[in-house]
């Protein structure tokens, strides 16, 4: 069974993770998943939204958003439209919710950080390239908060890691990190986030086109749950280059 | 381990279904899940959205929404507001997904159905709860779309029946549809979406507090798909009085 | 000269108060005017609104919707258009203005009561059921906050009732409280909203198809304050029940 | 009893009509009522609204609007802000209302006049000075369209004139055309729109402070039927000069 | 070369200001360039927007907008469309940064200067006149701010004068304060803004049809400037009338 | 006098242009001018707009925007606010009017292209480095619709190059494409759009803290046109290789 890009069901695309790839912000990352590039900027600032000052705890929180022409066709801008659309607004909540589970808010302290996650260019999974690639941009702006003494004393606010990765089934077989070409194909589709000590933070599994069953279920887990801790490699390595 | 209602872990609330509670809509239910009320309404027009035009297939859709003192404390809303929130978005994404799983577009024919699922009052799982009832006002509408003549046909768009429920962890037990004292409280909170022949529809999952391992997700599933199960018999009693 | 549903001219449709409908609002009653029908919830909040801080005295105010598909066919949200229509706006402002009728805001203090008024479903005069109903809400509400000494001790800022009706000319002939099918061939509209004492807070009579000379003015304003004396009995009753 | 700029109860304020103040329009006026100054300008168009299409039909409509610093402390634009006031909606389709009850729509044929109301100067009754204004414009806009035989031949589509004016209790006292000063001090407010034959096309009072028995509403009937004819007499001057 | 309205190319059109046409503005012109007709008010308020609070510095800030009808045909109103156009923007942003050029914010202290241009009807040049009549309503602003002790003891936040024009070329020619008719056809379009003596403030050309060369450049320059030079003249004409 | 990076007045900082960096997009460029960053995609579609519809000519407009860490310290998104802000609105135009002075419109024929110009890192001149390298992906886009037909057949509808540069007053002395720290020091800002053959197509000089006099307003336009000079050879390079 050999894939569009002769992949083996199981295989990730080729990633890549160029770190700093900005100046002025705290933390950065152009993220590769195949032709999918996201970049993600970190940006930390001091203070929290007026709804948690004073609870000593600090904020993480995500903006996903696409360019006009990451596409194949353009599309248009949700600012020029001047209204934001569910796809957007779902996925930014699931980048926050993603990242703020490796992220210990007291230790944090009343420090925001913002993550945008704005793709350049779209070829299917944009969404678990920008969660992954937002926690290499989170990583790097934690320690220059530390460094800039924007958190608790001794304590690390980044108390794990997180990547994430979709699944689907396509004539039946369970495939690894779908492109836009199969991803339109797959009957069902499913999105795992996973922390790099192999717990899920969170699961979303649709059924596309037909019901799935407890079986296939399991085994789009499964094969999920193994592509976020090689992912959890690569972003370890990518930190340590 | 009791709970606060007094219920056990794998127990529904109290589950009330009033059909036909509107007189103008071709079909519509007041659906209730212990003290959470959804009034939604399923309203058939001839004609698809632009997009779909010419295919000969149908649309089903589905519109979430709050009224401000649903809710312990009066929310704004957001028609004054000006926006639709990220949460009421996904949900009414969420709604329309799971019904169009038990459709079958090209028995509909080139007729939409817009399923309005308004939250009269609000104590946790009323997205559960809306798409439960969205079934039971869906097949009443197919119904009269049918006696009609806005169906192709012979052919019946309803090819099976859906339901829904929310699962948790507290204290580390998985317990069955949460009320929002139970919700606040939970450590991993997942939406369980499931056909009337025990299939999948939705999975989502999400580590409010802690990222749970593989063990628990398959506890949360199999109690999910359990409460579907029940809501089903629930929902054919209702069609049938 | 009998009507559509056999009343006489001068006879109100069935009228219904089911009080303390939602289990978290201060006040609330679904209001019934024949088959439109009205949920009104009730809000006590501590404070007032900026531009009021300061004075000592408090606010009441109103917010009218309606459901999509409370009408015969189904209109679009005002949430999702992104912008209040202006009849929603115009019927919002008279219920806050007629209900600030009967309120002493120097005894309420610097507390704020919103009167949220959704029409679940529409059959004529949802403006003037909405009146009545938010009165029942209203008093409810102002109980409470006495209760929790929201209000300025020993005074009581309810100084009176109000309610509202609609009257029309059909044919000729001056009828109370038009249905939907009698509203639309009413050559004069107008709406009246009186105290219990038989004063007016609001008259407002529009010429729809043919402008209306003082005698026929007479004989509604006429009609229309008796058909408010009666609804003040019902209120009456409503609240001692 | 002698009123801040020395009128009695019964007196109008000087009214002045400039027609044809703007060179492109097809009517306009530039209308005063004391230092109330609304620049009117009317504009026939071929063709009507979508919804009106095919019914052989014209339409008739209006917007209002305020200056920012038409008052006496300046306020926000609504471009600005990006959304429209209730109060300026509500304004706007009673001035619609109030054109249309002397226009045979038939006779105007499927052709458009837009209304556009700018309040220049406020000091009171800038509602009533624009739906007064607003006949005198709409007049030679009808003239110019039928000259351009835009209208159905034969029929003249103006079957009447429309004016209107303000009326009040100030201490006890009904009175006639209120400047702001007096209008903030008001009891009773109400505008009256009247055609030039002595009948209704609007009654719209408001209890400001205190509810109004029928006595004192028969007073400010008969005083702003009084004044409406004035202006019907000043009205036909103008379109004669 | 005779132009449209008999003029040589470097003759401006009819100039009036017509000072203190409103009553309450601070303020006010309205100013005249042939037919193009715009009203500006001037209003003085106490403090500056939050980014400039505590800076010891006023603000000058301007609103350019159009009635509907000042145009040919009929243009949306931007309240009701619910954003302001690109156009708009431009300018208004443009006569703000001319006005400031001319004003010593220091000596201005925390007082802020609204500047609400209104065209009132257009024929080309509309942001030209609205410049130099906003001069002439500023400085009858900044005369009454000094007087009621508004500005910082002693000093003159006036420092300057401020004109503008527009030159184009049309069939080669450079011509001065282009009308309508004469603005679509031109090939360059250009606007000038200078001081009172001499010096340019902003220079905005555009080749609408052909790219210009240096030479013609320097002729719609040496234009613009000598058209200021008049305007500037007439500016303190008005003033001292 | 030397520069904060070393640069002589009138030298540019360093130009790269890495055309082709999308995949899907006709045309496409990362152009960098020293620290800024824009990535211009042009999108090529049959068809007009609606306005331009049966003219037989084509159209080219732009849309610029900036990621919120494109700079020093992070912006709100504008499709967050949900409008776009003046600046926006006024660079898209720049551009868009820019590029059309190459274009001719018959000779593309019926179709469309847009430069989506978003800005990844700003440090000044982003406008400027928009339009330069907008030029090349249009350049490229042009190629794809002829080979692709898409334009009227033998014609070339591009008919010459256009580059901008922005030039500055700093310490009294014309210097050449600043970076954001000498732009905020500036006392004269201008940008300079030329063709290639060295004419003008846009002078847009601002007098940000000083009027500027005849001479020093010829040394920019000298600078400038030199500056544009060089990017046009640079241009026609990168376009070669």
């Amino acid at each position: 069974m050999s894939r569009v890009d002769g992949r083996t069901p199981e295989q990730l695309r080729p990633i890549g993770f160029q770190r700093k790839w900005l100046d002025h912000a705290e933390g950065s990352v152009l993220v590769e998943f195949g032709r999918t590039r996201v970049l993600v900027a970190a940006s930390v600032t001091e203070g929290v939204p007026r709804w948690r000052k004073g609870s000593g705890e600090g904020w993480v929180t995500a903006e996903y958003s696409m360019l006009p022409r990451a596409t194949h066709t353009r599309g248009d801008r949700e600012s020029v439209k001047g209204r934001i659309g569910g796809r957007t607004h779902e996925i930014s909540r699931l980048i926050g919710r993603s990242l703020r589970a490796v992220i210990d808010t007291k230790a944090l302290g009343e420090t925001t950080i913002h993550l945008d996650c704005d793709v350049l260019q779209a070829d299917g999974g944009t969404r678990t390239a920008a969660i992954t690639g937002a926690y290499v941009a989170l990583a790097d702006a934690v320690t220059w908060a530390r460094e800039h003494k924007l958190t608790r004393k001794g304590a690390n606010p980044l108390i794990g890691s997180v990547a994430a990765v979709s699944v689907g089934i396509i004539d039946g077989v369970p495939m690894l990190d779908l492109p836009y070409e199969e991803d339109v194909r797959a009957e069902t589709d499913m999105n795992i986030v996973c922390t790099g000590d192999g717990r899920f933070v969170e699961v979303q599994g649709t059924a596309e086109k037909e019901p799935f069953d407890r079986a296939l279920l399991n085994d789009l887990l499964d094969l999920g749950a193994r592509g976020c801790a090689e992912l959890t490699t690569l972003q370890r390595r990518a930190l340590e280059g």
